[in-house]
């Protein structure tokens, strides 16, 4: 079970955060996504090894940006 | 036809708008909705008589607020 916290840029209401939720849940190995709109944080539970370039994928094909994993 | 222009506020992104006209367009008579994102601006366009109650409950139930018919 690995955590890894990233920052989304461009969120500016709920509909966004379902959105990326939404879209980052079906990156392999994902089981549980956190997002945080008044800060853009968004914490990532996966299995095993974290894809980190799927997870920024799939956060610019629901329309965002990862600014930095921090 | 009749058209009627309202002003909602609350709305942030796409997703607003994309709420709010599948609600209105929900509304019985309406033929037609157009929103701005920018302004709030949102013009419906009506078969016949608009329920203009029926429209402001519809954008409220997508979580938003008609300002004003304007």
């Amino acid at each position: 079970m690995t955590t890894t916290t990233y920052t989304v840029r461009g969120m500016t209401c709920g509909h966004c955060v379902s959105s990326i939720k939404e879209e980052v849940s079906e990156v392999t190995g994902v089981s549980g996504v956190e997002v945080e709109l008044a800060t853009g944080r968004m914490t990532v539970t996966a299995r095993d090894r974290l894809d980190d370039g799927a997870v920024k994928a799939a956060v610019e094909a629901a329309g965002y940006e990862v600014v930095a994993p921090s």
